[in-house]
């Protein structure tokens, strides 16, 4: 076993062999579940919170039954209608639930940093599931593990990571670890969504669908964030489809065994057309929901690990 | 056992011995209730996901307590904030849980058929919680339950259904029902709340209380469905009391030992006077309550032993 | 065992030895979870819900996590988009959850008396989890757990409870308790927020925090609670941090010795100096928090022996 954060807050942290043990786990649970077993006891002696400050139906959902699965007491708190509400902080809202004695935090927050802040200040195992623009680690490992199964390894691909990238924080975390495992990404995007100086993480940047798909193993579609777009270009939906949204023609140029991705919750006719996104073929967009879980199963067993590790010896599980 | 769908959508495709399979097992559920017991295993390995499009609390918290006594791992889905809310569509939410291997999932909907849809691109048990106008199987399953229990039998009775039948669902699954069952169905409603065309499922319709209530064994009242009145005829709450109100001297015309029964929400003093609805000897409303719950119980209970039967071997069941 | 009361529904009713009582129980519940337990099976054949007609993220949160963790099957409702919106009554919402037999109801109502009415009318176990200004009795238990472990002892200790008292709960609660264990209570307010008539309780009243946190052992800060203030007097925050806020200069005439107490969500700079806030030495706030679940857990255990003791007998726990 070679992971050992205490918590997991980014890829960016992460060393490769412990991006491949959560891997690993991730999908014995994926296989596990696809012969027909719900429930497990890895978490049974842990309590797992989760602490939404952005609403987040599918991922909350997957971390929700990612612990109830693994037998954790889980409790979600609406922090749209909390005590932050009443003048508290982020800090102290953080402090209070510490003071519950969670072992496991999964925390959404709008502000890039706040998991991170927020990590420093308990003494639980705390897993960031999106911070503004910065990082969606989970998201990232549970594209891994679906390219990994369709393609049968994690290396020496050739990936294009299309759409909406300055916005996203799933794009920034797949970079991040698709660079770690050695694959070539490309960047394809509009000049207004594209960041500036994103070449610095070994990408290449195209403005160009055609010739950014040129030959690649995987197309991973980003979601338009309309709602992160604070008052610049919104591009009409439908330019924005014919010239960056995914279709049969565009797919054209990728290798002919490409599989498509998308994060969800997918704009059907904007980012990608639907008959391709249903296509059991070609899009495995279903296949990431489902390894979602896996993967959130994997990463809190594997931190409830540790946590066990560090605290004083008793029987903590049945 | 003789109940073999693969899921509860309505009453219309159920064969009578099924609906008689469903009570004999409910029956004991509420009997082991009222001796103490809470808690059971026969959903120990199951997912159990409420996606509820319109708010109920009391259906969804009698679906929520149902899964937990029987021990599955049961996930709320509170679709008024979710991603349908970014776009997405409703069998694209669907695909998305059904991703996350669900075993039982309990849709409630505003639209008619809308349930039956999505039953057919989902590959776990469907039970429809009430669809538009359409259907409400479990209410109209644990009507017939608490009617057994109080008359000793569920055929050869004389049922007046009373009031806005033309927006309601559980009507329309309590109709089916108890002709099913062969029992004799009265309809009493105004003329504006009374659906054209209803004789062709063998009932008898009334727009007038004190007749249609003659000797009846059951008066089953319904909620007056304003939330669902678009822009058409609202009675005046006192004149509609006045007319179509239960009260002790309509309740006259029916027969001595008539129980008074009603799905909730109640609005007092507008589709049942106060004092009735909490008489004891007359009104089987809280005893409807809890018969939803070990209704509920029985059709997933039965549901999962299907999912079982076509599952890979293995043992699911500690 | 001296804890027999079916319900709690404040403090006035209980006797000092049943408050010991459950202060002994949530001491040992409190030790197992600081040496690492988080399961217990005391209420794993119970049922609990926790009906709150008023936002409260800690408090239902602690509920939440103290019936979980004792294995309950725990359901939220949602009062606020409830069926209460539909025009139906407090009492017809109540006696429908007790249709569906919950062991335990933990309820919370903006309105003084609310959940005693409601105790009277269900056959299961209720806990008042604040109604209207009357009672607030896990949190005076709370605090009384966190005085006697930072104290050692819960009887002839002077403590001064500071700030918006006429219309705090809190404040009521632990002025009953405090004075049942025979401590010198001190109230401190402007006389605005100070209510008539409180002298009869026995305690010392006072407009200035110099004076009265003289030589006290415990400083019991109170939320200002703007959100209770129809119309009244409303201070400004700067001026009340001024006169009322508890800050190092104002706490130096308590004993050297003394404890420093807020129930939260606390507005830093109103209130409190946020820096004593966070003093470790001072400052047992989130140790409040702690003690919050343990002391739920206690009563929810107690009162489902006595619930198990007046059952029909049979195996209720595996």
């Amino acid at each position: 076993m070679t992971y050992r954060a205490p918590h997991l807050l980014g890829i960016e942290p992460l060393h490769p062999t412990e991006i491949t043990t959560v891997l690993d786990l991730a999908q014995t649970y994926a296989e596990d579940a696809r012969a027909g077993r719900r429930h497990w006891d890895a978490l049974a002696d842990m309590t797992q919170i989760n602490m939404f400050f952005e609403n987040s139906t599918r991922t909350q959902a997957s971390f929700e039954l990612a612990g109830k699965r693994l037998g954790a007491d889980v409790m979600n708190m609406g922090m749209q209608t909390s005590s932050v509400k009443k003048g508290e902080t982020l800090i102290d809202t953080a402090l209070t639930l510490n003071a519950m004695r969670p072992d496991l935090l999964v925390v959404r927050h709008p502000n890039s940093g706040a998991v991170d802040l927020l990590s420093q200040k308990v003494n639980c195992a705390v897993i960031n599931a999106g911070d503004g623009r910065h990082e969606h680690p989970t998201q990232a490992l549970l594209d891994a593990l679906t390219i990994r199964r369709a393609k049968g390894r994690l290396h020496r691909l050739s990936i294009a990571v299309c759409g909406d990238i300055a916005h996203s924080r799933v794009a920034r975390s797949n970079i991040l670890l698709l660079g770690k495992m050695e694959n070539r990404v490309r960047l394809i995007a509009p000049p207004t969504l594209m960041p500036s100086g994103v070449e610095e993480f070994g990408v290449e940047c195209f403005d160009n669908m055609e010739e950014g798909l040129r030959d690649v193993d995987v197309v991973m579609m980003l979601r338009l964030q309309k709602e992160r777009m604070d008052g610049g270009f919104i591009p009409s939906e439908r330019e924005y489809f014919h010239r960056y949204g995914l279709d049969a023609a565009k797919l054209a140029h990728a290798r002919p065994d490409a599989i498509v991705m998308h994060p969800g919750p997918m704009n059907r006719g904007v980012e990608i057309d639907g008959t391709l996104a249903d296509d059991i073929n070609r899009s495995v967009i279903q296949e990431q929901v489902e390894m979602g879980v896996a993967v959130r199963m994997a990463v809190m067993d594997l931190l409830a690990r540790n946590l066990r590790g560090t605290r004083a010896p008793r029987e903590v599980m049945a």
